[in-house]
């Protein structure tokens, strides 16, 4: 059998604390959220979100770069999870959704992060048990899970929410690795 | 009358040598071509491509703005130009063409750049002087205006299409300027 260890079972121990930053980019605010988990128990570091409002569009895009820039350096995240997108509602929105979420993942990319995407029904799927759940269910799940009690916007759980499917599925990936021995077939 | 001072007359000189940085942005090939001029006369830099090819799509748009941003320290360019886009093929093409285009603006804008765009007849007019131009029509015009012997491929020189329109959108406007005595109504 062609076995390949793989790079999470490397790090030996699936309990070992990760910081994962989830961004919910948009032309005009991005979500971020960052959460400590040791893929069973997850933590609230930080949430908030990047608004921009007035300005030209090319500066906006250099804002968000630089905001989250600054998100990375101060809070330390270890890799970085975003929402696929696969149907937006037309090629202009596409377009202007595209560059801010180019400029997030730049900013992510030359920080070092690796970065992760995951399906909105899979996202939906690890935080709350099914593909099909609403907004308000995915955000009443984050609260309970992170133990939040201040309101969130929606942008801000829906990075929270990506950040949580990481970890989720970086666990799955731990149980995996640990039922066959440290390695699995690809 | 309201008359505005406008801050491309305050350079003075409108024969003032500036160096334009034009960019076709491609989620797998980016344009780029500097060019120098004083809004009348332009001359050729330095023109190429980048090309992106096996990496996953978080690694692209890094690579994007690294090349970007030391094409940009390499020459120094004052300000850069980009072609608008109005309408792309579909939601997914615009997403993958937005992210490129958020990657490579947001080279520009970190390294301090002003962003200037203009739509695709615009541009045809500004070279060939009809915005119905064919794209073989606007390569033999770069070719001719800059004095380029070699082969262009059409990401470069429809990076360089952009950066002349650029060059020459300023001469009207400095043209303007000069024959209203250093401003205009807006």
């Amino acid at each position: 059998m062609n076995v390949k260890k793989q790079s999470v079972s490397e790090s030996g121990n699936p309990n070992a604390k990760r910081r994962i930053l989830g961004i919910d980019p948009g032309s005009r605010i991005t979500g971020y959220g960052i959460i400590e988990s040791d893929g069973i128990r997850s933590s609230h570091v930080a949430s908030g979100c990047i608004r921009i409002a007035e300005e030209a569009f090319p500066q906006r895009l250099g804002e968000i770069f630089r905001q989250l820039t600054e998100i990375v350096s101060a809070y330390q995240p270890t890799e970085m999870a975003i929402e696929q997108v696969f149907m937006a509602k037309n090629a202009s929105s596409a377009l202007k959704l595209g560059q801010a979420r180019g400029a997030a993942i730049c900013a992510c990319v030359v920080a070092g992060l690796p970065v992760f995407e995951y399906a909105p029904r899979a996202i939906k799927q690890a935080v709350v048990g099914s593909g099909s759940a609403d907004k308000d269910q995915v955000q009443h799940m984050i609260k309970h899970i992170l133990q939040i009690k201040d309101r969130l916007t929606s942008d801000q759980s829906d990075a929270l929410a990506v950040a949580i499917s990481h970890a989720h599925a970086n666990s799955t990936l731990l149980l995996l690795a640990r039922s066959s021995k440290g390695g699995w077939g690809r």
